[in-house]
C-alpha cells in the first residue's frame, strides 16, 4: 500500500510557502501484530501546526525537515492485525498530512459514527472543543452576568468558548473578521454581541459592546485584538491563553515602544490572571466531563459548530495559510479520501 | 494639639523631589466621641506610595494635591474618647506622613507590645509580611524541591518570601544589590543562593544559581531582573506580581523592541501563570493563619527580619527615594516620635 505524504521541506520564514513543503508517495511497511492500516478521511488543520514548523523552543518538539507534517486525522481502518479493530471501523488518529498510514491500534481511538458526525472528533468534540471547555472552565471560570470576549469567534475554539460562556450564564462577545462572520456569531452561534476587527473603529466598537468591561478574555489571537481588549479589562479578569495566531508568522521583533512594562502594570493594578495552557493538561480531570457535556449540548442545540472543508490533500498548504490569515469560516478540515 | 504634616505638593515626574512635598503644622480638631488622639511612633515607607502620588488609574485613588501623604503607622494613644482604648495604648493606624492624628478607634488596631516589637506590625507581621505570605502561598504555591526566586530580597516582602519558601521545602534564591545584602541573604535569612543584580554578568550568575530552572518568580521589581528571570522559567511556573518598583519612576514609554508578544508566547508555550494581587484580597481567608504562622516562625527563629529605621519625619522624602532606589537595607521605617 502506498501513501501520498506532505513533508516539511524547509522551515518557513513568515507565511509558509508552497516550497516549504514537498510531496512524496512512499510504500508503507507491512503490518506488525497490533497495527492497523488506515485510509485518511479528514485531516485537521490547526494553528498550533505553525509552531511545529519552527525550530523555536516550544511545548512540543518541532517536525524535523523531511518528516511528514503532523496532524490529527479521522481514518477508516482498511486492514487490521489488532483484535480491537476491524476493517471499516472509523478511528481518530494522529497520522499527519498523508493519505494512508500504519498505526498501532493502541494509539488510535475508535469513533461511533452513529453518535456524532465523524469530523466532529477533530473539532467541537475534539481538541479545539476541549481547548475551549478546559480553558474557559478551569481558568476563565465565567460567572453569571460576567462578560466573556473571544476572537476568531466563528472558529472551532472561539465558537465553543462563546456558547459555553452563555450556557454558564455569562454574556458572550465575539470578534471576527467581516460582516458574514459577525452575522453568524449572532444568528448561528447566539453570541450577545459581535464586533468586526476589520472595522476602522474596531476598538471603539469593542468598548461599546462591553459596557460593563471584560471579565474573561479568552486569548487565541494576540495582536491588535489583544491591544483593544486590554484597556477594557475589569479587576480580577482572567485571561486563558491558548494561542496567538496573529503573531505566528512574525519574522522579526515587533517595533517599540515596549508594551511589556505597561501590561505588567495592568496585571498588578487590576489583579489580573494570565494563564497559558495546552488542553492536554486538563485531560485527566476534565475530558470525560467534556465529552458528556459537549455531546449533550450539541444534541440539545445549545452548541452549534461550523466546518470549512476543503477537498484534496494537495490543497492542505493553501488551506493552512488561509486559516492562519482567517480566510476560513469554521473548523478547517481537509477531506483527504471519500 | 498640633500635627506636623508632609503633604503632596505636586505629582512627581520620575523620582519624587523635595519640592513635590510641603511641610505644614496644623491644629488638630477636638476629639469626637469614639475618637482617639494619636502620637505617631513609626511611619512605614512602602513602594506602593509612589503609585498614590500619581494620578494614573490604579487599584486605589491617588492622594489629592494638598493632602497628607498616606501611610501606615504605629502610634501611641495620648487621649481617648473611646471605651476600647486608653492613653498609653499602642495601635496600628493609617494616619500618614504626620506627627499626630485624630482617628476613629474603629479604624485602628491595638497592638500587644509584649508579643512582638511594635514596629513589626508595619513589616514582617504587617502588610509586607502578609503580601509575601498570601502571594506565595495562594499564587506561587511552592512545592518541596521547587525553586523560588525573589528580588529586593533583603526587603520586608522579599526576605519573607524566601524564608517561607524554605519552610515549605522549596529552594530559595534571592536577588539583591551589592555584596553586603547578598551576604545577609545567605547568613541572616538562610537563602540557598544569592545573586547580585549589580554584577555585570548578573544574568549568567542567576542562571547558574537555578540549575533546575525557576518554578516560582515572586515579582516585586520588574525591570532587568524580570528580563533575566524570564528565560529561566520552567513549564507551569507561577509569577505572583505584587510590585514593579523598578518602573515606578518611569517617565516615558520604554523603547522597543516590543517584548510583549515574546512574553505572551512564553506564557503560552510554558503554560505560565502570571497573577497580579494586592494583599487585601487574601485578608478574609488567610490573615488569621498568617498572624499565627508568622508569629510562630519568628519566635521559632525560622523567619528573621531586618529594619532600616531613619529618625525624623522631615527625612521621609529622602528615605522614600532611597527605598525606591534600593539604598535601604531592610524594612524602611521613619521613627517619628520617641
Amino acid at each position: 500500500m502506498k501513501s501520498t505524504q506532505i513533508r516539511l521541506a524547509a522551515r518557513p520564514e513568515g507565511e509558509p510557502k508552497d516550497s516549504d513543503f514537498d510531496f512524496a508517495t512512499v510504500d508503507l511497511p507491512e503490518l506488525d501484530s497490533g497495527q492497523v492500516l488506515l485510509r485518511v478521511l479528514y485531516l485537521s488543520l490547526d494553528p498550533y501546526m505553525r509552531g511545529r514548523m519552527s525550530s523555536a523552543k516550544s511545548y512540543a518538539a518541532p517536525v524535523e525537515l523531511g518528516d511528514v507534517m503532523v496532524g490529527a486525522t479521522v481514518c477508516e481502518v482498511i486492514e487490521s492485525r489488532a483484535d480491537s479493530l476491524a476493517p471499516g471501523d472509523v478511528v481518530l488518529s494522529y497520522s499527519g498530512w498523508q493519505s494512508h498510514a500504519v498505526a498501532s491500534a493502541r494509539h488510535v481511538r475508535k469513533l461511533d459514527p452513529e453518535s456524532a458526525p465523524i469530523s466532529t472528533a477533530l473539532g467541537v468534540l475534539g481538541m479545539p472543543g476541549f481547548t475551549a471547555y478546559g480553558g474557559l472552565l478551569e481558568i476563565g471560570r465565567p460567572q453569571p452576568g460576567e462578560t466573556v470576549v473571544v476572537a476568531a469567534a466563528t472558529g472551532p475554539v472561539g465558537s465553543a468558548v462563546g456558547q459555553i460562556a452563555r450556557i454558564k450564564g455569562a454574556r458572550a462577545v465575539g470578534i471576527a473578521g467581516g460582516p458574514d462572520k459577525c452575522r453568524a456569531l449572532l444568528d448561528e452561534f447566539g453570541f450577545d454581541a459581535a464586533v468586526d476587527h476589520r472595522a476602522p473603529d474596531f476598538a471603539e466598537r469593542l468598548a461599546e459592546a462591553v459596557p460593563d468591561g471584560i471579565d474573561v478574555y479568552f486569548e487565541n489571537v494576540g495582536g491588535k485584538v489583544a491591544e483593544a481588549v486590554t484597556p477594557l479589562l475589569n479587576r480580577f479578569a482572567r485571561i486563558p491563553v491558548c494561542g496567538l495566531v496573529a503573531q505566528y508568522n512574525a519574522t522579526e521583533l515587533p517595533e517599540g515602544p515596549d508594551r511589556l512594562p505597561g501590561f505588567m502594570r495592568q496585571i498588578l493594578t487590576l489583579s489580573l490572571t494570565v494563564r497559558g495552557f495546552i488542553q492536554d493538561e486538563f485531560i485527566p480531570t476534565r475530558q470525560a466531563d467534556f465529552l458528556r457535556d459537549m455531546s449533550g449540548w450539541i444534541r440539545g442545540g445549545s452548541v452549534r459548530y461550523r466546518e470549512d472543508v476543503v477537498a484534496g490533500l494537495e490543497n492542505a498548504p493553501e488551506a493552512f495559510r488561509a486559516m492562519l490569515a482567517g480566510r476560513n469560516f469554521g473548523k478547517a478540515l481537509i477531506r483527504v479520501g471519500d
